[in-house]
């Protein structure tokens, strides 16, 4: 069992504890990370803290309150530099999108991140429907999709038409900035908070 | 198989369909609330939407932004009336909220909210903490309940010290206002982002 320098080097950051310490929980706990945070814990060279392992990102917070207080969205965006993090048009964008989020309601940032389940319910209510109206079978497929890219459009902030411009998506809007400041952005997550909602 | 009031009024609410269809869904459904939004929704007579079930909660939706947008901190304070949402103390106290949520980090609400197998865990992690440390077995019991004591205290909001006054917790905080207001407050969520943390 070989524990890699770069094991150490995680474990060393989630810790705090020193390298020969780590190194000997990683030997223990046969390269396992969470067991040999327990381990560090034992001995008392570790404490509990919230995974606060950091990947080489730079970027934005920023939240959005509206209606008095009745409704709120906070969001990350990520860039590659902090030079980038600070342009002006990139705090725009994103306080653009905490704005759209916040009126446009999306459920997911991408399309990717829908489950396959909720695809095919969607898909099966899309048929059940065209079937009922009496749509003929050859052009049901057709119809199926069409409303699945409807429901995309609805759902996920990517497809979103741009609320204060609905000529563009914000995918639209998103690539016209990495293409202006020739950074990788990238919209990391958001929550969308409204008064009183069940969760 | 009879369909109550209730069912059905909640059912037109999730999906805005007519009141008729609702019952006739239900009763389709044998009172299965998801089946029946299903029905509503092959019939065209619903359309998908994020649950956005109210619950008869007033209350304020604030966030706080620190450190030039690196850290990041929503929340959802409930009250019983929209006048107590727009009485200063209670804003005041909101906001405050959310500045030490960023400082202080929590990991959550209450005690009550922490799984069983976390705090079992912690028991472990204390008891062999002090056998380690040579502790005699007939006070083992008490330091670990003392080092729970002392892990609530870190990592539960209610039981944290209030950041701008170490002397008292958020509970106390929180039962201090409740007692000037005369209402009930609860604190309902809230997400904390850090740049670049891992999820």
């Amino acid at each position: 069992m070989t524990v890699t320098a770069s094991q150490v080097k995680e474990l060393r950051e989630t810790t705090g504890a020193g390298m020969m310490d780590c190194k000997a929980a990683l030997t223990e706990a046969k390269g396992d990370m969470e067991k040999a945070v327990d381990i560090l814990r034992k001995r008392g060279s570790a404490t509990l803290q919230k995974k606060a392992g950091r990947v080489a990102n730079e970027g934005i917070i920023d939240a959005y309150i509206h209606a008095g207080g009745k409704l709120g969205v906070i969001l990350e965006v990520n860039c590659e530099t902090d030079f980038v993090a600070r342009n002006k048009d990139f705090k725009n964008f994103v306080h653009d999108l905490a704005m759209h989020i916040a009126a446009a309601n999306p459920l997911w940032i991408s399309r990717d991140e829908i489950s396959p389940e909720v695809i095919t319910k969607e898909r099966d209510i899309y048929k059940e429907q065209a079937l009922n109206e009496g749509k003929p079978e050859k052009v049901i497929d057709k119809i199926v999709e069409g409303k699945l890219e409807k429901f995309y459009e609805r759902t996920c902030l990517l497809d979103q038409p741009f609320v204060k411009n609905q000529e563009i998506t914000i995918k639209n809007y998103l690539g016209e900035l990495v293409g202006k400041i020739g950074e990788n952005i990238v919209i990391r997550r958001f929550d969308r908070y409204l008064l009183g909602e069940e969760e």
